[in-house]
């Protein structure tokens, strides 16, 4: 076992702070690493906050964690001390069962263990996540990340990146297609990026018209404002797909009309919705959700964000600052993700 | 023109009675029809009661006609005088819109003009269906029927039956699969049926216990009580496809998690839906709909039902028995559709 600083929540209610716990031994298929950056995803508020009604305290959150591996298994050969390496949303899973068997290690029929606010069935508790010096993961979860990108920016494409990605790939975006991106935040943002370097005809759909400058700028080539009926009704019928990434409850009917027919619109918030089925009959049109993505293809986005030079656009804060932080992400106001830069926690 | 029997609805509260009015004069590529027999659909009900809110009375409803080829235009060459044929619920579209072009003329980009209550642009007025004697339809609207079949129980085909086994079809439904149906009223007797004869595993997943029996009967293999969370539990990420042809608002949350991964769940009814994002993210899961069918499905469809002695499940009345029959399908009293015999109004 290894001393290992780190933030925690205590409650739904108080701020998180410092934390000092055990990890586990290197076994012979685990790799340890020490922690560089962390992104800051709302689900680590939400899990803090119990919004979803599970969290079991203390909780270190986090998982977009980029850092260097530092000691490896007598059975580990995928990776070596010194690698730049990353860790995403999971950290095991049965890999025997049929999600498992298909790369879907997300959709774990035994469950997948959550980097963090899963039961550990090593240490005993919980999992404790990247708010954190270090980690130790079984290396099959442990990701690989090119020394090309600029490294601190890669942490939100852990969660926020292969969130995006997978359903953009699972529904095969290209060249000649209209690909919609509803809601400019972190996720959002990762969207029309990886949207873009795939070749489709990106469009912004925003409640905010203020949003639509940085829409272009990340690459969108047009942009709707959703409360606009006028222009949501001039381009109905017009999409290939829509990825809807708005992550609180919301009426999503307004948006089928922009599909055309036998299209999918996505949805990657974990929300409640507004659905009347006339708007999936008239055009057979469908609604699907996504979750992350596996451990196979999130190694390939990673590499795919090397080839075209894709990261988040960030904000750096040391750790001492995460409550506030926080407190911003709460009422959006981060452009488009903050990452916490652990040497704060380590020198501290 | 020619003066017709028939029966409409006047009023969103009265009930329906006698109506004399005129076909127009059969032209060039028109096709007239004496009907025979014509089912009752509960859109029938719900456009005679205005429920939603866009009806122009008075109204002739009914659009699952069956009968005989009585004349034809000097253009038509796919049907001939004595034919026994079937007209569903389109009688015409624009023919050159991209979903036309895809013989999806039900998603018409022009509006497809419905059997009844669509602006009538020979007549003025809207277009009147199949609760009268007679009816002048564009040939390409026409449908055939084998002779093989109990052509009284064809009718409920051109509406029930489509809007089952389009979806079925669509989604490759077939041996090797296991297929649930939910709901068993006119639209989920016939989904059984179909899903069957093609040779799929069929699940009958019912709030109705008592109609298990019947299910079983009609091709299914194992029913379902919704309401027992046991047994729902026990069957989830079975399922290779849901047709829901539940005819309420309800809330369809519950059903997601019987899917297997990547697997859909098709609505056939039009109805506002309880939908948490969580249900569909979990698996890469679909919701999706389904309209009846294009003309060429229909045929295939016909045919399908002429191969496989396929018909619905019906109960016959006489024309003036119309409005207990409405009583009693708003009451889903009936095994699986009422069916007009014309006669009764054409000895009127």
């Amino acid at each position: 076992m290894s001393n290992t600083k780190g933030y925690a929540a205590y409650s739904p209610t108080e701020e998180i702070k410092p934390f000092e716990f055990d990890r586990r031994e290197v076994g012979p298929k685990d790799v340890k690493i020490e922690i560089d950056y962390c992104g800051v995803c709302h689900s680590d508020i939400h899990t803090a906050h119990n919004d979803w009604g599970m969290s079991m305290y203390p909780i270190v959150p986090g998982h977009e964690i980029v850092g260097r591996v530092t000691q490896i298994g007598s059975d580990v050969t995928n990776h070596k001390v010194g690698d730049l390496v990353a860790v995403g949303c999971m950290v095991d899973s049965c890999r025997e069962c049929a999600s498992c068997k298909d790369d879907l290690e997300q959709f774990c029929m035994n469950g997948m263990v959550m980097t963090y606010g899963s039961p550990d069935a090593v240490m005993g508790g919980v999992t404790h996540g990247g708010y954190s010096t270090q980690i130790v993961v079984n290396d099959y979860f442990v990701l690989k990340v090119s020394d090309k990108l600029d490294v601190k920016a890669v942490a939100p494409l852990l969660c926020a990146g292969i969130t995006t990605y997978s359903p953009l790939m699972h529904w095969k975006v290209g060249p000649g297609q209209k690909v919609g991106v509803i809601g400019l935040g972190g996720l959002g943002h990762m969207g029309v990026k990886f949207a873009a370097a795939m070749g489709a005809d990106v469009v912004m759909i925003t409640t905010s018209p203020e949003k639509g400058a940085d829409a272009k700028r990340l690459g969108a080539n047009d942009v709707i404002v959703s409360k606009d009926a006028d222009q949501m009704a001039a381009h109905a019928g017009t999409f290939d797909f829509l990825l809807n990434t708005v992550p609180v409850g919301h009426d999503i009917n307004p948006y089928l009309p922009l599909l055309k027919n036998d299209r999918t619109m996505v949805l990657v918030g974990a929300t409640p919705v507004d659905l009347h089925s006339m708007g999936l009959i008239f055009g057979r049109k469908n609604v699907a959700g996504s979750l992350i993505g596996g451990i196979k293809e999130t190694q390939e986005m990673l590499d795919f964000c090397a080839e075209h030079n894709i990261v988040s656009d960030i904000e750096m804060i040391n750790m001492q600052e995460i409550n506030e932080a926080w407190d911003r992400v709460m009422k959006s106001d981060v452009k488009y993700r903050f990452v916490i830069d652990m040497k704060s926690l380590k020198s501290n």
